[in-house]
């Protein structure tokens, strides 16, 4: 019967691209993440996938633009879509997702990270 | 490729009790509610409810204790358990479930409202 609280939780990450799982829904997995940086191109082809910005500003890049997300901002990238998460400073980030879901896609390659650590 | 910016979609909601969707991942829907007062006693046989918190304070009374939320806390309501949300002062809740979720569950009654709405 406790919280889950954000701020806590991103004060134990100290590994950026690295996501970790808060909370559990149904099938799903709230996940924090620091980024900084850019990270590789990439989709998820079989489901859309939520991006909620805690601190800081991150651009999603898209293939026809690019969408700006501040604290308190979201984002839906729907399935298939090709993006690329890019932070000028360090940001905290809220990602929803079916359990499972890797954060590097279609991609693969070396900057793929478990799914299954929590925090 | 617009966020999605909570503050201001909260700004637009002047109904209390009134779940509004903001996002769609896959079949879930992202809703936004403020509440004040007490609720009613109620069940998700079919499914988790996850509350945030985004301003003010909210408990969640279970049957065996009680969760107190504050701003950028989170907690997950699994299927099945009777919980009744209580707000002293009004607060701004956002809810993640499966679209088409009943606000009042299994309980139904004159407090049930569509769940199609959005803002």
């Amino acid at each position: 019967m406790n919280p889950i609280n954000l701020a806590e939780k991103f004060s134990f990450i100290h590994e950026r691209w690295t996501p970790k799982n808060v909370a559990r829904l149904n099938d799903y997995h709230v996940k924090i993440v620091k980024l900084q940086g850019e990270f590789v191109w990439h989709s998820h082809p079989d489901t859309d996938e939520l991006f909620w910005v805690h601190r800081g500003a991150l651009t999603i890049r898209l293939r026809d633009g690019a969408v700006r997300l501040g604290p308190g901002e979201m984002y839906v990238v729907p399935r298939g879509v090709e993006h690329c998460p890019v932070a000028e400073e360090e940001c905290e980030v809220v990602l929803i997702e079916p359990a499972g879901t890797p954060n590097t896609g279609d991609a693969g390659g070396e900057r793929t990270k478990p799914t299954n650590e929590w925090i």
